[in-house]
């Protein structure tokens, strides 16, 4: 182990999506660790649409990454060393460990310990990690889904809307996935379990209409914008909208303008609510262990789109924005 | 009992709010009741800004009111004339009666049986109606007060709103009015249990935060609109709006555009619903027993604002509309 670490920092702050000249790889050297610290070898980086966030000027869950700071991110890592009694050597840890090789932290920025036995190291980043508890806490928690309804999902080959058609289908709806390419919606049908697919490229309310005829009950929104709108002017009655995404607008600054919902919400009766996963850490691992049963059983399938090196990731997340990725997208690094 | 009725029909089809010249004061033979119908003679018409939306040719609750048919609209009226077993003459009741003196009906159009030891005639239309029933279970419902939270209401001495900040206020918490001028804004702190109030005709965003220097908890909007969009970006985690009306809205035709909701949504994890007392027909005994004894402990006070004569009730909704009633505003009948 080196004592000088690779990290990319942000070097400048964007307005809407960072580009990777937002982004600069250098190396720095490593602290001696202080009590109830820990030294971390990431394996894998999670690439997250939600990063847009952590570097935007915005208010938003958190205050955002100071430039020269190491960029923001969920990883899986190892510990290489430990003065943490509760930590030791050897284990496996899903949190908050940043864009970097190693990374020395306290036990808050840990949101799980990581099983090698459930699952693989990746999937505790994706299928057990942010995505997949996202994808069922925020399907059941708000999205409620009743046998026989209608469960449109936006994004839906993304690495939580491939998951939550796939729970949704689970629970014996009817799903129907909004992408933006066709290969995509067929993936959908053959891969996640939804029953059909609308390209958004297309008119989208004539389309919808056509096929969900009987209306949406749950939508499972991660893009917002002119698709929500769409999507919201086919709910049926007490239909659930969840608000976990709004990858589809490109900045909030300055606010963009839509069809007000004031009038949908009361006529319908529709619940809109923003899911934020980091709430629910209590029940990461009583969900996780459900996930994971379920992958394990074969009806629970999670596609991972891994880059090698950490040089990778600032692209990795604009392809992300761009909806190039298939799968979760990861980041591996050598030490994997 | 003349067999020759005086009725309100709707002479031409609205955009946005009827106005007088788009109804018409009218007679017509009354037919003989038929098996299972009654005979009713109002007392008290409701008037009620949802009425809009029994005239405008959208989407809406029900199919709007035919172009020369009785207006829409809730009634206090006595029976005077049964052919249902299960009403006799004498008995008063609440429901769907139009505006007209005597109204032909089948039970499908009463909403509750009226007790007069309950509380006066009146109330039954305003206080123990729709508007104190709304009151009651979308702040309960949807808004779930805690002692101590921050509850803002809009239109906030209105027939709803007045209610609503007295129930707010019961609930332990602290509760702002919004409202349109400071006649207004006096009586809701007087008379209606608010703690402050904000005229929204100065720089909103600024107001709020200073008269919601904690954010807010409950937002319970019975207006929509710009008033809504300063009041979403106040409120705190895990807010729970209540739309209940869009008041400010004159026109959904075409749909008004404003600022986008969904981030602030997902970020500050709102809930945004819809309430519609209609869905609830099942609990309206129960609620208005609660409101009752409220209002006889001299715990809920309920303003009526009472006009004479059938052919005053299109001004009055204009009125309503532009929020020049002091109170629930009702009409009452020569019969009364």
């Amino acid at each position: 182990m080196s004592a000088l670490n690779r990290c990319i920092v942000l070097a400048s702050r964007p307005v809407g999506i960072p580009q990777p000249q937002h982004f600069e790889l250098t190396s720095a050297a490593l602290a001696p660790l202080q009590a109830g610290e820990l030294l971390i070898e990431n394996l894998y980086l999670s690439v997250d649409p939600a990063q847009r966030g952590y570097v935007n000027d915005e208010d938003n869950y958190s205050p955002p990454v100071a430039i020269g700071a190491v960029m923001r991110s969920l990883a899986v890592g190892r510990v290489v060393e430990s003065r943490h009694q509760a930590y030791a050597v050897g284990d496996y840890l899903y949190g908050w460990f940043g864009w970097q090789q190693l990374c020395i932290c306290t036990a808050d920025a840990i949101l799980r310990r990581v099983n090698p036995q459930q699952a693989s190291l990746s999937a505790a980043a994706g299928l057990l990690g942010i995505n997949g508890l996202t994808a069922w806490m925020a399907l059941h928690d708000i999205g409620k889904p009743q046998t026989g309804e209608t469960v449109v999902v936006s994004a839906a080959a993304g690495a939580v809307g491939a998951l939550a058609g796939q729970l949704a289908h689970l629970a014996g709806c009817r799903v129907v996935a909004i992408v933006g390419d066709d290969d995509k919606g067929r993936r959908c049908i053959a891969d996640y379990g939804y029953d059909a697919y609308v390209n958004y490229r297309q008119p989208l309310a004539d389309v919808l209409r056509a096929v969900c005829p009987d209306g949406v009950d749950v939508y499972f929104d991660n893009v917002g914008g002119n698709i929500a709108d769409s999507v919201i002017r086919r709910m049926n009655r007490s239909g659930r909208v969840i608000q976990c995404g709004t990858i589809s607008i490109p900045s909030w600054v300055p606010v963009p303008q839509g069809p007000r919902v004031e009038r949908e919400i009361l006529t319908r009766r529709l619940r809109m609510e923003g899911f934020v996963i980091f709430d629910h850490v209590k029940r990461y691992d009583a969900v996780a262990a459900e996930l994971a049963a379920l992958a394990a059983s074969g009806k629970l399938r999670c596609d991972e789109d891994i880059e090698q090196g950490l040089e990778m990731a600032p692209q990795a997340l604009v392809d992300v924005y761009a909806g190039r990725n298939t799968g979760k997208k990861l980041i591996q690094l050598a030490a994997a």
